[in-house]
Order: structure tokens, then C-alpha cells, then sequence
């Protein structure tokens, strides 16, 4: 990375309020790097008020190719695209965006399909299978998402607020073609399980779901990274089941980032 | 620099059209580096049509602490300038923004200060000296400023476009104090002989001034940076006159933007 950072650097803003910890300038300036691309992700601090001026100066200034979007603008930012992928339409949220060829910004909503890779890089098979998704607000849409695109055969979803549930399953009308069912915290009988609740963020938090019924030949995944392994994911292992956390997912979310940032992800 | 680049970086763009071959990125990175601040100055290419939004965006950004403002932008940058240095407001021109602490802007111009500093490195005693500054543009007038601030007895002006050096000496009439008069290409009887017009930048140039009246007491300084040494310091050291070349002022000037970004300028 030491000699990513010149005038001739292309930008890569991650936006955000906090991003004291996002990894991202780190992670992502190395994947540049290993690529041969004299990129930088480098951190922006703007909160809600300020987001419009800063989007306009991104727009305006001519070495930003693309801009990374966390907490708590990924809605927001949404209103900057002139194009969007799916993904990203179907909820109307963004995690990056890039240039068209026009300089207008195309979105898109990579972190159900980092999810999902990452699941698949552990021994996770999605195509054809029955998947319990737990949590249904951003984190949980985006999984169910990318677990349709993916082929699941059946998709149940259990949020302990049921109104979230809804509007999910109506959102997923399309593309989830008849598959999208309601489901329970009870994981028996799904190949797949999926945390994408907060529930593990901190250390005395209870399972999402019954782990009781968790059995050996389930695959289970969480959300929460970079807070030790979560009871889900213990619970998982202990049984013999194949998992993968939070942290797998941030690692994928890299690769999938540069593809995208750097026009090479398939069908975006 | 490579363990720089975080999530709590504080940042300090260059602005500027082209930004490509601009060296604060490398340099004063590694000056915050050298002090122990986590500090990165990074590149933003911006045209004169695009510089208000890129300027309000900076300004919302919550961990932008400093703007670095390079051509063409040095003259529009001012008017963003809640307070200003006399150096920067005399001629309505900044090369370098901070914040106050109500988070508007604070500009100061550097260039001219540089310049002297770098001379007085390279042995040039300014206090009491008489001074011949050719070319009176945006460098010659900063250079100007800084030496009479710098304490030289007489400063003598010449351009080959007159216009320009009455329009100087009116804006320098309050710190010149009938210090300043008109000049000529003849530098004999001067201590300090300094170029500030662009001769020097292409290889076939002649000297901005009669190199044939140079003499070994002198100290001769050339504002022309990166470009081999020119006919005018070549002519110089030829004479045995000590000399200061636009990379010295390059350097000087990153250890100044470290301390007035850091707030450790002495007077700003």
C-alpha cells in the first residue's frame, strides 16, 4: 500500500457516520494493490445533514471512480443513482456505487451476495436447498435476495417482529416466484441457517434461533463479525455442522467490492 | 505511509486541475508520519465548474481537517475562507485551508514563505538585504510579501509586463513601507536576485534576467521546480553565488503545510 497514495491515485470514498472502524481503506486498498490498480478507499465522516453536499462533491470531482456506503446512509444514498442493479432497487438501498460512462452513479447492494459467497467458500451448497433466514430487517432483505438469485428452492423467514416479515415476503413477491414461506426459530429440516439478527453483537446475548435442533449435516452462517464467535455459531460447530460468521462475510464483501469498483462483476 | 491509510485517518486533500503530477500526496503524508499524526493527503481533481460543490463537500465532511489548494484553484478557494492570513488576504489567493474551531475555514498562502525559508537554508541572509524579485505574477507577488515580511531592506520589481509590477507594488504600498521600487533585468548591487516567472520550464528558455552581471556574493534563488537546473542557477553557481532551486522551496513547503495544519505555524 505504500506507494498506492499519489496524485495519480484514483478515489474510492467509503461514506459514513461513524467510520472510525470500517476496514475497508485498509482491506480494499490492498485489493487494489494486488490487482495492479492505483486505488484508494479512503474514509469520509459526513452524518445525515451533510450527506447531500458531500455526494455532490464526490460527483464533482474527476479521479472518484466510486464510493463505498455504510451505516447510516445506505437508503439514502440510493437517491444518487441514476442506475442501480436489482439488488439494489428491490429495497432501494446501495452499499457502492460506480461510474456509468456518462459520470451519473450506478448502485448497487453487494452484501447479501458477499453473504452468500462467503457461505458457499465454507462448503455451503444454495442451489436447491431449503434455508431458514432469521431477521428480516437490511441484513436479512439483502440475504433473501441473494439466496433466491442463488437458486434456493424454498426460503423461510422468521423475524421476531412479524410486520417485518410481511413487507419482506411482499418485496420478494418477484423474484422469490412462490418460494418465500413463513418460517419459526425452529431450524429442523433446512439444509441451510442463517443469523441476520444483531443477536451476538453483544457477549451475553442468547441464540437467535432453537440450536437445540441444529443437527450435523446443516450449514449455518451469521451475520455478526468481529465479536468472537457468537453462541449460534458454537452451537453449530459443537453439533458438526459446517459454518461461516460475520468475518468471512467482510472478507468476501472485498473481492466482490473490487470486481464491482473495477467493472468486472458478472451481470452487473 | 502503509499504516496510515485507516478508518480514523484525518484528511488533507490537494485540490487542483490536473492533480496527477501534484507530490504533497507522497511528501506530506510522510511529513504527518514522521510527526506521528494519521494524517493523508490525497489527491481530488477538480475543474473550476466543479470546485463549489467539491468545497461545500469537504466542509460537511466531518473528518477533513485541511484543504491544500494548487492551480487553478488558489484565487476561488480564498472566497471560502471564514479568516484569513494577511499573506493570503492581501493578494485574495490561498495555497492551504484549516479549520477554525467553529469549523469554517482558515487561509493562509505558504508559497512566498517557502520560498524564503528554502533561501535561508541555502545560506541566504534576508534581513537587511537588498532584493531583485523578476516576474511579478502570483509566485513573484507572495515571494514579494514574504520578503519584506522577512525584514529586506529594499525590494526591487520587474516584469517585463509593467502593468504587473505597478499593480504589485500598490498592494504591497502598507507592508512595503517604501521599501519596494522598480526593478530591471540588470541584477548588479543586488544581495538577492530571485526568477518568479515561468523561464526554466521548457529546456530551451533563456535566463529571466542578465546572468552576465552575476557575482559571487550574490544568493540567487529560481522558483522552477523539476525541471534540471536552469541557465539562471547554472549561470549562478558558474560565478561561485550560492543558490536555492524550486525543489528546496518544495521541500520547505511541506514542513510549513505540516505546521499550519497541525496548527504549530508561528504568527497564523
Amino acid at each position: 500500500m505504500s506507494d498506492q497514495l499519489t496524485g495519480a491515485s484514483r478515489l474510492y470514498p467509503i461514506i459514513g457516520d461513524p467510520v472510525r472502524y470500517v476496514q475497508s481503506p485498509v482491506w480494499l486498498t490492498r485489493t487494489f494493490a494486488e490487482r495492479g490498480h492505483n486505488g484508494l478507499c479512503i474514509p469520509i465522516e459526513v452524518d445525515e445533514a451533510g450527506l447531500d453536499a458531500v455526494m455532490r462533491g464526490l460527483t464533482a470531482a474527476a479521479n472518484v471512480d466510486g464510493v463505498l456506503v455504510t451505516m447510516p446512509h445506505k437508503n439514502a444514498a440510493f437517491a444518487y443513482c441514476a442506475t442501480s442493479d436489482p439488488r439494489a432497487s428491490v429495497f432501494g438501498g446501495v452499499s457502492v456505487l460506480r461510474r456509468n460512462p456518462d459520470g451519473t452513479w450506478h448502485g448497487d447492494m453487494l452484501d447479501g451476495l458477499a453473504f452468500v459467497t462467503a457461505q458457499q467458500a465454507r462448503g455451503a451448497r444454495i442451489e436447491g436447498s431449503r434455508a431458514l433466514v432469521v431477521g428480516a430487517g437490511a441484513a436479512g432483505s439483502a440475504i433473501a435476495h441473494a439466496l433466491l438469485d442463488a437458486g434456493v428452492a424454498e426460503l423461510a423467514l422468521h423475524d421476531a417482529d412479524q410486520a417485518k416479515v410481511t413487507a419482506l415476503r411482499e418485496k420478494l413477491a418477484g423474484p422469490g416466484e412462490g418460494r418465500v414461506i413463513e418460517g419459526s426459530p425452529d431450524p429442523a429440516g433446512f439444509d441451510l441457517v442463517f443469523n441476520a439478527t444483531p443477536l451476538g453483537l453483544e457477549p451475553g446475548d442468547p441464540a437467535p434461533l432453537d440450536v437445540a435442533r441444529l443437527t450435523a449435516g446443516m450449514h449455518v452462517g451469521d451475520v455478526i463479525a468481529g465479536h468472537g464467535t457468537t453462541a449460534l455459531v458454537a452451537a453449530a460447530r459443537h453439533v458438526g455442522a459446517s459454518t461461516a460468521d460475520g468475518g468471512h462475510m467482510v472478507e468476501a464483501v472485498q473481492e466482490l467490492m473490487a470486481d464491482f469498483l473495477l467493472g468486472r462483476l458478472a451481470g452487473s
